[in-house]
C-alpha cells in the first residue's frame, strides 16, 4: 500500500473562525438591543410543547456536586463551602437553633451557564456590544441575569460516547456534524428549532472514575468547528455537555484558541452549559428509547455576572 | 357593651409548638432514612400533571437579583460579586478573550431554599437525625444536595395582600388558615396534595419601593402557627413566599422564636423557599385568573450545605 | 460693626488642591521609577535612631480587632472569619488534631495601609504612573507589596483630642497646622524628617463607646488641607490616625472630595495608615510624657493590592 | 569494619511524644489563664535589648508574596486577591478616583503565625484549655488575637543549609540538636532566653527555583523531635523557618503525625512562624557575620482565629 497520509489528517483545513462567525452571525436577528441570543428561539409555543413531553414525572438533576472534590485544577478553584453556624453554639428562646453557611466560588467552577458576555474577540461581544462595557464592576451587557427567565425548553440528548461504543472519548477527539447526524439517526430523534441540545462524551464519567482534575482540564473531546453550522442550521437554542468547554481541546486550529466558543457565543449568541453529569439521564434514555424531555436550567440572576452555577433538571 | 379587651388579643393562646410538632410530625413517614420530607409528596404522576398546566409557555423567574442592593442587613450580608478577568488584560491566540468572576455569599442571602438541616430543636433535626451530625464540615444529614432532583411540581399562588386589599401587609400581621381558605375561594383555586404553595404578602414590593433593608429584616407579615396544620392536612410539599422567613415576625409566642420554622422544617420536613419576587407572576394570575402553574426550583447541589440560592421558575 | 457672619466661616478660601499638589509634589524626587514615596525618607540612620527609643520594651498594638463588630458600614463590609476545621471531626495518627480557618475581607476594612495606588486624579497616580496600569488584575505600580520592607521608623503621637480637652472631636472638625504645632508644644515633642506621625482625634473611642458604625463612617474629624504643607515641610514619612480617612469629612472644598488624600497620596507619595486604636498608647504617653517610640507596621505583601490590613506596633 | 547498619538508622527510638510533652510542659508556668505561652519569655528588658541590635537600620521583610503563585497545593489554596474598583468606572467631585480590593484566603496559606489554638491532642490545648472551646465560631482560648502585642524580640538566624553546604536540605532530613549547636558555633552566635529562633533549610529557595507547590507540601526538612528539648532548655520564645511546618516530614514516628507541633504548641505553648523567606537575610548575615537582629512580626488581631498571615521584619 502506498498510502502515506495519516488517517486523521484533515482533508480540508479548518475554516477561519472569523469567516465562519460572519456567515453564522445572529447579530441584529432579535433586535439591536437583544442580549439573550438563541434563547429567543424558545418561543412560548415551543416551551409549552416541551412541557407536554413529561410523562412519568421523573427528574434527572444534571448538576455536579459543588464541593472540594470538583474537577477544577489550575486557573479556577473548586467551590469552597464554609459553615458560619451549626446551631450548637447558641440557642434561642423556646429552643430554636439554626445552622448557616457561606460559599466562595468562581462562577464557572461547577455545572454552569456561560453568559454571552463571557467570551469575545475583536473588541465586540455578541450583537456588537463593545467589549469595553465589561469592567471590574462586571458586564453591563449580556450578563447572566439577562437570562433569568430561562433557560427552559425541549432538551435532546445525543450520546456520542455510546455511538462510538466507548466509555468516553479521548481528549482531542473531534465530534463532527456527521457524528451528530449519526447519533440522531441511531437514537431515532430529531433536533428541532428552539431545542437545547445536550451531548454526552463520557468525559464526566472518566473524571468520576479516575478522580484526576488535572487530566479533566488538560483537554477534552468536544464539538469541532463545523458543528457550529450544524447547530445554526437547526436553530438550536442552547448547547450543553459533560465536558468543560463544549468544544474539542486541543482545538482544530493551530493558531487560534477556543474558536467554537467564539463563534457560538460571540457570533451566534448561543448559551453554553458546561460540566454536566449526563450519565443517569443517558442510562434512562437508553432504557426507554426516549431522548427528548423538558429541560429547565434557571441561572442565578447575579447582576452583571458572566456566568452562573446551575443545576439543570431534565424531566421525563 | 362592657367589653374592654383589645380586639387583637388572641382568644385562644397559641399552642405549644412542641405539642403541635408532635401532632403534625412526619418522622418515619417516608422511611427512617428519609432526608427529603414533604417533597416526597410530589409523585411522578403529580409532577407529570403539573407539566400539563403549561399552556402559553410563559416563564416567570421568581429569584431576586443577587447583588449589593439585596435585602440583607445584619447577620447576613448580600452576595459579593467580583470580577477576576474582563478580557481587556490578556488576549489568546487568534484573538480569544474572556471575562470571569467570583461570588462570595451567605447561602441564605438571596432567594433561597432552606435545607431540612437548617433549623432544629431539642437536639434532633427532621426525621430524628441527631443535630450533632452537623459540624464545621457541614450537614451529614438533610443537607440541600439531598434535594438535588427537585423541587419541581404544581405551584399555586395565593395573593394574601390582594385579598386584604393592600400593597403589603405590615410586619407582625398573622396570616391565618382562614386567610388561606379565603384566598383559595376568592381566586377559585384548590390546593392539592404535592403542591408547592406560594403566598404573597407584598413584603418584597415594600422593599423594592422603599429600599430599606433594615426594615425588611426587622419583622414581616407571614404565616401564623395554625397554618402548619392547614398545610399538613392538605399534604403541601413545600411553601414559598416573598418575605424572608415564611412566618410572621415578631411571632405569636412570647417565649419562643420562629416556631413555624421549627414545626414545618423539623417536625414536618417541609422545605421553605424564601425572599421570592412574586409580583410579576401575581399580576399575570390576576389577569388570566389562573393561579396554578408548573414550578421548577432546583437548588444547587452544594455538598453538606444547609441552604442554596435558587431562581425558581413559574411556567404557565 | 454689626457683622453677623459665623465665626467658623473660612476667611481665606481653601486652595485649589491641584495647585497645592503641584507645589508639594514629590514626583521624581526619589527617581522616576520610585513606587515608595515618602517612606524613602526613613533612612537607615533614622530607623536605627528610632530603635534606640525603645527603653521599657513595652509594646502597644494599634490594630483594631478584625471581626464582625468592626466599624464598616456601607461600601465595605467588615472582615468575615470562617472556620474550616475545629479538630473535632478528624483525628490523625498519634492523636494529632488541628483547627483551621479562612478570612474574606475588603483590604481596607480594618486598620490598614493605603497603597500609593489607592487613589489618584487626572489619569496619573503617584510619580506620574498612568492610572490605567491598575486593572481588574490589580495595580502594576505602587501596589502595597512595594512597601513590604516597611513601614518602620520613629513614631510620634499628637493627641489632638486631649489638646482640645474633649473625648473626641466631632465630625467635620478641621485639624489645622496650628493645632499640630500647639500639640507639639503642649507635649514637648518635635516632629523630625522621616517620622511617622500619628494623630489622635478620639474618633475610635467614640465608636467603641457608641458602637455606631454608620456614624463612624458618615464623617469624621481630621486633617484640613493646609496640613499637607505642614507635613511636607517637615518631611514626614507617613501619617496615621484613629479615624478612617486621615482627613476631615465633610471636607473643606464644596466641590472636591477627599482632597487631602489626593495631595498626600498622589502628589506627595505619602502612605496613610487608617482606623488605628491609639487610646492605650496615648494614655501611656500622657503618663510618662514621652510621645516618641519605635513604630513598626509591615503590610502584608499582597501582590498588586491597593491596601493591606496591618497591626502596627508602637514600642517604647 | 564490619558494621552493616545504615548510618541513618536511629540508635535510640524516638521518645513517645506524650512523655516528652509532659516533661517539657509549660502549663501553668505563666498562670492558669495564660494564653500566650513562651512569648511571655520576651520581657520588656529583653525586647529593649533587642532594639539596641539595630545598627544600620536595614530592614529584611521575611513574608512571601500573597498571590496565586504561592506554595499551597491540596488542603489549602493560595490567597485569592480580587479588585472591586480600579477607579476607571467612577469619578467623584473634583476628580477623585480610587481603587479597592478584597482578599479571600486560608489564614495559614502564606507566611503565618500558628495560634496556640491551632493544634492539640487528647482533648486539651495549651495550658489545659478544653479543645471543645474551639467551635465553628472560632477559638475562645489561645486565638491569634491574644498575641496582638507581639511578637517582637531578639531574632537569631541559624542557617542549617549553609552548615551542611547545600542549597537546600532534602525532604525528610532531620535537623538535630547537634545541628543547632554546630550552627551556633559556626556562626558565632548564642541563643538566649526570650529569643525568636529562625532556622533556614533552603526549602523556600527550592520552591522559588522549581516552582513546584506539590513538592513543597509533600514533605520537608525540619526539626526532629529532640529539638523540642533544646528549645525548652534555652527558653526560646518562638521559632520560625522557611519550611511550612517547622518539623521534619515525613516525621520520625511511624505511628504519630506532627509530633513536634504537638509538643511545641500544645505542651510548651510555643508560637510557630512558617513559610518565611530567609534568603536575603541569610545572605546579609553571611556578609556581616552578625546573626542577631530585632525581629518584629505582629499578627493581625483576627478575633477567634487560629492563625494569621504575617510579614515579619528583621531589622539590623
Amino acid at each position: 500500500m502506498t498510502r502515506t497520509e495519516p488517517v486523521n489528517e484533515p482533508q480540508v483545513a479548518v475554516e477561519d473562525f472569523r469567516t465562519l462567525g460572519r456567515r453564522l452571525s445572529n447579530w441584529g436577528r432579535w433586535g439591536e438591543q437583544d442580549e439573550r441570543g438563541t434563547v429567543n428561539l424558545i418561543t412560548g409555543e415551543r416551551l409549552a410543547a416541551a412541557a407536554q413531553l413529561v410523562r412519568r414525572g421523573r427528574v434527572f438533576p444534571l448538576g455536579i456536586p459543588l464541593d472540594e472534590n470538583g474537577p477544577q485544577s489550575g486557573m479556577r478553584g473548586n467551590p469552597i463551602h464554609l459553615m458560619s453556624e451549626t446551631g450548637a453554639e447558641q440557642v434561642f428562646p423556646g429552643g430554636f437553633r439554626y445552622a448557616d453557611d457561606y460559599i466562595f466560588m468562581p462562577l464557572q467552577s461547577s455545572s454552569q451557564w456561560d453568559a454571552l458576555a463571557h467570551v469575545y474577540y475583536d473588541d465586540r461581544m455578541y450583537n456588537g456590544f463593545p467589549a469595553g462595557d465589561t469592567t471590574v464592576k462586571g458586564a453591563v451587557r449580556c450578563s447572566i441575569d439577562k437570562q433569568a427567565a430561562g433557560i427552559a425548553g425541549r432538551g435532546v440528548l445525543l450520546d456520542i460516547a455510546a455511538l462510538k461504543g466507548v466509555d468516553w472519548l479521548e481528549a482531542g477527539t473531534v465530534i463532527t456534524p456527521e457524528d451528530l447526524d449519526a447519533a440522531c439517526q441511531a437514537q431515532g430523534v430529531t433536533v428541532l428549532p428552539g431545542d437545547i441540545l445536550l451531548f454526552r462524551t463520557g468525559w464526566r464519567r472518566k473524571f468520576v472514575q479516575e478522580g484526576d482534575a488535572a487530566a479533566f482540564m488538560a483537554g477534552e473531546p468536544g464539538l469541532g468547528q463545523r458543528c457550529c453550522e450544524w447547530l445554526h442550521e437547526r436553530d438550536v437554542a442552547a448547547v450543553g455537555s459533560d465536558n468543560w468547554a463544549i468544544e474539542v481541546l486541543p482545538g482544530e486550529s493551530p493558531d487560534a484558541l477556543l474558536t467554537v466558543h467564539m463563534v457560538l457565543i460571540r457570533d451566534m449568541g448561543m448559551s453554553l452549559c458546561e460540566i454536566l453529569d449526563l450519565d443517569e439521564l443517558a442510562e434512562d434514555c437508553h432504557t426507554d428509547g426516549c431522548w427528548e424531555f423538558l429541560f429547565v436550567a434557571p441561572p442565578l440572576p447575579i447582576s452583571r455576572a458572566v456566568g452562573s452555577p446551575v443545576n439543570p433538571l431534565a424531566i421525563k
